[in-house]
């Protein structure tokens, strides 16, 4: 990244408030990487805040919101609507108007989905935007071996038709590039069976257009096992399916700690037997630990959107921010629009070589 | 089990073939309980393998069956039609005529399925027969404390209207008071939000009708951090739905396994202190262990159908032999068609006290 790089960052949203976002940007003005980042938020609270960080001041600038976030129980839409001041609103205007390249927020997902579509643009050719997740697997993937696997849509909208299947496809399929620098990532639909004709009638004509489109690697149709394995680097399924699925794995590490934890504090055997292991657990507890994952993007706008999870500490709220300068940085939201443009067949104007 | 209980079982089928369909039959013939086997298949292999073991001859019979089981990548329906004296069929039809009174095979899935739907009759009421699976949960269910929770359907159809969504809903919760004993059963709908209006329009209009039904302990809808936790004790969901579910929890066990295996064989220290743990782990182990769950049932004809795994072994047949006679001598087909009665409304010639 040569160039500065300015991200707009919600600083009143996630469940720990400011104290957790305000500590992540400080921390990221430490370390050495041409990101700015703008706290948006109350001013008073987030000087407060800073105050009790070391930051490097030349980097990090307070834009004051003076409205409240949304909250997780309310209606988004309407909270949005009677809310125009809002840190999420003020931090995507900051995006929209230039003053920064991308928005980063820990707060309601809904609210942050829905500013976005009411902020940006949708890129051209794009029917749906959708929310990709990433998620722990046992194979790696790209050259950096990344232990990593995205998957779209989670959960922005329900239901897709095969059309809006194959946008998720190649929007995925970008940012796995772009991110996971895997210049060719395997992308697959979610179904039933390994076989073309298995699924619903949406996942069955986003197979046959996927399977005649160049430029992506389409793999074929997963099955729920190849989740956790990784078959594939990029998971293609509708956002009710998506939701459900990632939903579950975080309840299976969920539950998996909790029999430990309730075995460790029963047994001195497993106390003495865990300390021992303790180095090769760690491979088992990485696997399951969001927090450097880095956030969710929110693809099909024509601005970065990165959606960090809700229980995000400092740490993770500073791996979303460097994530969405990475997506800026490597031209995330150019690629969408090439490979979307190459999937509508070549431009009236356009020679036969132009559109891979 | 007061009365003897006459159950066909496909001897052909499985993966490990007649080996461990013949062995788990004998194994439960040397058992105290009321359960007659008829074993289904070539009867000079059965013969042959029932020679090396020690079992009760009063309560096994065989029965001939001179066709091949449908190959796991055969098309069921042209490998049925071809062969109409597979073993399938013909222990189908011993309980269609009724010399028998369930069918348990652990052979191709869809073959059990289309044989049952091709011989038996589907009970009043039901639009659409489902497949159920039992799954191992964090919590507990009913009083027996039993570690499984239901869910269906998971593939026996793609899709599925509101109606069938509430006649899968009857379903388990009948399968649930018969097997697990369990007097009021928490049945949920899978969505994506546990708020009545989240979900596809399927969901949503499945909801409505679900929390009008009396007689059913309606819950609400259940998200995927619900399925490994057993919020409740029978999840409703769609064909395609349940599959991709099903088969991502076995694909979490199998990723966790290999990576304690992996640790396990590259260290000394994970090897000794495994086997400190031994004790503790069991109960990780028990979770994830599917050949005690005694197979899955078909749900929704006027016959008792178990379909155990494909991998199972002697232990796992028996389970499912006795899991289906279970279901026979507590009245599964009775408490289903009177579920779907109650929910169809009072019938014009019965007083009000009769539809519970």
């Amino acid at each position: 990244m040569a160039r500065p790089i300015r991200v707009a960052l919600d600083a009143m949203g996630g469940d720990h408030g400011l104290r957790e976002t305000v500590a992540g940007a400080a921390q990221l003005t430490r370390e050495d990487n041409p990101v700015h980042v703008l706290l948006v938020g109350d001013e008073p609270q987030i000087t407060a805040a800073l105050s009790q960080q070391r930051y490097d001041a030349a980097r990090l600038q307070v834009v004051h919101a003076a409205g409240v976030c949304v909250g997780m129980a309310e209606d988004a839409r309407a909270a949005l609507a009677a809310r125009p001041d809002c840190s999420i609103k003020v931090a995507a205007a900051l995006v929209a108007s230039g003053e920064a390249q991308a928005l980063v927020s820990a707060g309601h997902t809904g609210a942050t989905i829905l500013t976005a579509a009411q902020t940006f643009g949708r890129l051209p050719g794009v029917r749906r935007a959708a929310l990709a997740a990433v998620h722990p697997t046992e194979q790696k993937h790209g050259p950096k071996g990344d232990p990593f696997a995205l998957m779209l849509d989670v959960g922005a909208t329900v239901g897709a038709s095969a059309e809006e299947l194959v946008g998720f496809a190649i929007m995925g399929s970008a940012y796995a590039q772009i991110i996971s620098e895997n210049e060719r990532p395997r992308v697959a639909l979610l179904s039933n069976g390994a076989e073309p004709n298995k699924g619903t009638p949406e996942i069955v004509a986003a197979h046959k257009l996927l399977a005649a489109l160049p430029g992506l690697h389409f793999y074929g149709n997963v099955e729920g096992l190849d989740i956790p394995r990784g078959t594939v680097d990029v998971i293609v399924c509708d956002g009710f399916l998506g939701n459900v699925v990632l939903k579950m794995l975080e309840g299976v590490t969920e539950v998996v700690t909790d029999i430990a934890k309730d075995a460790y504090a029963r047994s001195t055997l497993w106390k003495i037997g865990m300390k021992m292991l303790s180095g090769d657990l760690h491979q088992l507890r990485e696997m399951t630990d969001w927090k450097q994952y880095g956030g969710a993007p929110v693809l099909g706008f024509d601005q970065v959107v990165i959606k960090a999870h809700g229980r995000s500490n400092a740490r993770a709220i500073r791996n979303a921010v460097r994530v969405a300068a990475k997506a800026v940085d490597r031209g995330l939201v150019p690629r969408i629009t090439a490979g979307m443009a190459a999937a509508a067949g070549p431009a009236p104007t356009s020679g036969p070589g132009s559109a891979r």
